[in-house]
């Protein structure tokens, strides 16, 4: 598909990746299991299917293009990615954390199914992720797989994406009694960086490590996945400024009233933009070394930062 | 420590385990984190430090023995599972859940940082599960940690521990407008076979994988797993009906008013007392195969039936 425009590339990138989330959520039992309780699948796949641009499954995917694999070769370790980012979803929209109704212009898995239920859910849908890459069909080299169980581990844990989160609630005062907390520049980089950055530098990397990258290539893709994370939360940020709920499918202007730490509250918008247009030469120049072959990243790069939804 | 009694052998796995616990649970961030927050740091301590027996990390070190494995070979494996058990512990605790605020006599996570933290800190628990495993120190063959990551994703999730769970809110009626569902027998060694038993049954399971068990050793020791596991439950209902809350840490007695669907509840005590020693029996039969090697396990078998706390 190298000659598909990058709106066909996405669409059949995330084409693949529903097809391989809805087998991996079917009502049967897969070996060592006993059996799939119907209530906890649906609310899974409610949290997981039908949803968003799979903009992380697609990154898996071309960076592994990069090296001659096919979508087909990279498709579940897309998944087990996006198996986490809905994970995220579901737990961070829950009563207790940011408590929202309203996602992908439907309920959230707690209003549709319930607290407990979203809570187990989203469990379910991070352990899926880890079981998803122990199989053969993620690569068929047991020490590329166990690598991207790495990978993906670490950009989603602690020092990651649930990291970032925490930071993200201590700055909106939920653990000051409600005192919003003035972050410095470098602590706001730091929170985005764990929140929403780690796990689409990790699509990029995962995409490098199923391709065999060598420590130079693995490293300028990593720059790119720093720079196209960055970029990410940033047109996030003026898109929850200046969207609307209708194109984003959830509530929006919520950043301003929750007091959230965003970079264009930091630097105001005509800098934040700047910078993003910055972030997305500096992923491009990451390219460079990969020739027109990194063409599709490039371009994903400037539709990451221009995008309207 | 081939001659220390099973007491002896329990303290020095989990001491052991305790002190690689300590480890994974550093200040200081590993390469591929950005930084460790404090407060998440802390709810994870919480939740998982100076706790339990360490009844699954022992039973993956003694499985591994059986294979002429140190205990140090098996022990961050060990501590894998047992991060998966105390997120269990935490996302069960919480409100929307069994709502219990002590456990192992302290406030549980929730009760100590508040929802969101507990939630997180959960989250990062079960993270950090296959972050250990990714590593060469859980075993130098990437072939066997990622099929330890098949072994433990998989009695994990949905179709096992997760899945156990929310059948057991079921039955509880939390579903159904409270009213407390009638379970089959059948039902509620489903539910005890996934809620408690699978994680029970991956603990030896991950030593014999640790320990490369060809699969007639593997087939012995999984027998032994599920009649352990199933041990283990009806054990804990009737120490439920009949222990101290001093001696067990945590609120007893809650099984009878909350409806829990107990074998107990099901067949009474007597009967259950008599299916308790069958499968005592059952899971040291399994361990014919080893001969003399087997007695540890043997004598574990009757220790988690007879376990006053």
């Amino acid at each position: 598909m190298t000659d598909l425009s990058l709106p066909a590339r996405l669409r059949a990138a995330a084409d693949l990746t529903e097809a391989r989330l809805v087998a991996a959520l079917a009502d049967a039992p897969l070996p060592g299991e006993r059996l799939r309780p119907p209530r906890l699948l649906d609310a899974m796949r409610h949290g997981s299917l039908d949803g968003g641009k799979r903009l992380r499954p697609f990154l898996v995917i071309e960076a592994a293009a990069l090296f001659g694999l096919a979508p087909e070769q990279a498709v579940t370790a897309g998944c087990a990615l996006e198996c986490v980012h809905c994970y995220s979803l579901i737990h961070d929209d829950l009563p207790s954390m940011d408590n929202d109704l309203l996602r992908r212009g439907r309920p959230t898995v707690h209003a549709a199914f319930g607290e407990a239920t979203a809570i187990l859910a989203g469990d379910s849908l991070l352990t899926l992720a880890f079981d998803l890459l122990s199989g053969p069909d993620a690569h068929p080299d047991p020490a590329r797989r166990i690598e991207l169980v790495r990978v993906l581990a670490r950009a989603s844990g602690l020092g990651g994406m649930a990291g970032g989160q925490i930071l993200d609630l201590a700055a909106e005062g939920r653990f000051a009694g409600g005192t919003r907390l003035a972050l410095t520049l470098g602590q706001i980089r730091d929170l985005q960086a764990m929140k929403t950055g780690a796990l689409l530098a990790a699509a990029v990397d995962m995409g490098a490590v199923l391709g065999g990258a060598g420590p130079e290539a693995r490293a300028a893709l990593a720059a790119y996945g720093r720079a196209v994370g960055a970029a990410f939360q940033i047109a996030d940020d003026i898109l929850d400024l200046e969207g609307s709920a209708e194109a984003m499918g959830k509530a929006v202007g919520k950043d301003d009233g929750a007091g959230k730490a965003t970079l264009v509250a930091a630097l105001g918008r005509a800098a934040a933009g700047a910078l993003l247009a910055d972030l997305v030469r500096d992923a491009q120049a990451a390219l460079i070394p990969f020739g027109a072959r990194g063409a599709v990243l490039a371009e994903a790069a400037r539709f990451v930062a221009e995008r309207q939804a």
